[in-house]
């Protein structure tokens, strides 16, 4: 499956040997960034909500996003895909057009995988890539009086899981958001060109992750709520759903936006925009709203039954 | 659980970013190697054949082995580990114990990982190393006159899947050796060094993965029969089972032993023995025994129940 997916497919020139050997081999300058990302049928994605090609581009978006939120550049990835035998072949074969169509818009190759059987679609997908010129972005550099500034979305794929957990399919572009993630490739490679001194992918959201700048940096970080415009389509399930729809943008996760501090008089790339101010960590480290605390909860849980964890 | 196993392990002096942020970073020379096996439980072992610590041990030991068999040496792992939420905590923590101790032997640092919800263990290693100065070594460079070397054990697995599949606990050696495989760490290096002009890890079987090689080369390889001597633990198997010991040896995978083609003048590094030559593909590439097609089955089927893809 992994070589009929990657035959002609060439996203870039940073690979000396593709598939077909024990190992692939790219040429990568230093330092080379990797993370893994474990998607699960039952806990990631249902088969009933997303279609086989939307778990394939979001399996490569999830991982791309990684490398993004280090102001690096993803190259290739490597899979892991484990199914059971009696999986339609239909849907092994949309999944690949998948990986393969997300692949081509971040510019990564697939270099390598390994199938095999399993009674869960299980799908594992590493990402290397490598730093764009500059230092690496961590999370732990944001300093007091750093702007907080994101590009990207948040919220929306917690609206999407929210109506498909009640059965609807609609609003539609929530539904979407939901089944592949619209992650702003490149911009990670800006921010850090930008002087981003920290940068985090929002998977967990919003909140949940500005808390582990705001940890590994000991700073606060207060977030303005008018900085915040609520789009229609999270309107629709907050007033539907009888949510507050600030809990979908600040908690939703999933949504795959980054997230960084700069330095007050940087010039934000295209794209970004402020939403908060970084401060000194006085009594400790945490994430503000109009410099009180957020009253709910924080993360998003999938389908409220599994638990992901993080490196 | 990663943070927990990697706290104040450090194996090599590559990685200049451990696990805890969005990616993990390291200073890798060019080319990067990188392969990614999967382990599934009742696919690639079983709870009740092997213990959980060697779980984790054969999961590092089997894809260091895919960068060995590129005459290149490892430097980092990252692994997706996938469980149910009964699984015991000590079976995990095993495991992790395992997976630090194989690291250690095998020189990598264990970078980043995801941990999961699923029905069954499912282990995604993803290996990250580098050439060892000189060119990688591919599958598709055998040349007619060039010896077939190896190094390392086959059958030994095979013969202690055997034994467990009927309900012994003996040879000791073969269980133990198929529940971790006794990777020959360095010997890729030393090959490529050596002038090695092709090279395989032997993960499905010596006469299939040989095959693999030959195809690749187009060449004919020759094996000699009296260049392997029967092991003491494959007799005490092969007449118990009242299997051909030579069947275990040339067919039994997973015990991750290299084969490698050499000019016929090279100095073979220690521990290589020559076992066979490569010939001119008159007839189309293939593997032959003493000159004619060996007659029986050509791998090994995962409790008869699984395939594996690779790469």
């Amino acid at each position: 499956m992994i070589e009929s997916i990657t035959a002609g497919l060439r996203a870039n020139d940073r690979v000396l040997l593709g598939p077909g050997d024990d190992a692939a081999a790219l040429d990568l300058a230093s330092p080379v960034l990797t993370s893994i990302d474990v998607l699960v049928e039952g806990v990631h994605f249902r088969r009933e909500w997303s279609d086989a090609r939307s778990v394939g581009r979001k399996a490569v978006a999830v991982n791309v996003a990684d490398i993004e939120a280090m102001g690096g550049t993803a190259y290739a990835i490597v899979v892991g895909f484990s199914a059971p035998g009696d999986l339609p072949a239909e849907w092994a074969l949309d999944f690949a057009t998948g990986l393969r169509d997300e692949a081509s818009r971040a510019g990564v190759d697939l270099v390598g995988g390994d199938v095999t059987r399993a009674r869960d679609i299980t799908i594992a997908v590493t990402v290397l890539g490598s730093s764009s010129g500059g230092p690496i972005v961590r999370r732990s550099g944001a300093r007091p009086g750093d702007v907080i500034a994101m590009i990207g979305r948040t919220g929306w794929a917690a609206a999407g899981l929210t109506v498909l957990g009640r059965g609807f399919r609609s609003p539609r572009a929530a539904v979407e958001a939901y089944r592949v993630p619209e992650v702003p490739y490149g911009a990670g490679a800006s921010a850090a060109a930008a002087g981003a001194t920290a940068m985090i992918d929002v998977s967990d959201g919003l909140l949940a992750d500005l808390g582990h700048v705001a940890v590994a940096s000991r700073v606060v970080i207060d977030l303005r709520r008018e900085a915040f415009e609520v789009p229609e389509p999270l309107q629709v399930v907050a007033a539907a759903t009888g949510t507050d729809p600030y809990a979908l943008l600040l908690t939703g996760g999933e949504d795959h936006a980054l997230a960084a501090s700069f330095p007050a008089d940087a010039a934000l790339p295209e794209g970004w925009r402020v939403v908060g101010a970084v401060r000194s960590a006085d009594d400790g480290p945490g994430v503000l709203l109009d410099g009180s605390p957020w009253a709910g909860a924080t993360g998003w849980d999938h389908f409220g039954s599994g638990q992901r964890g993080r490196r």
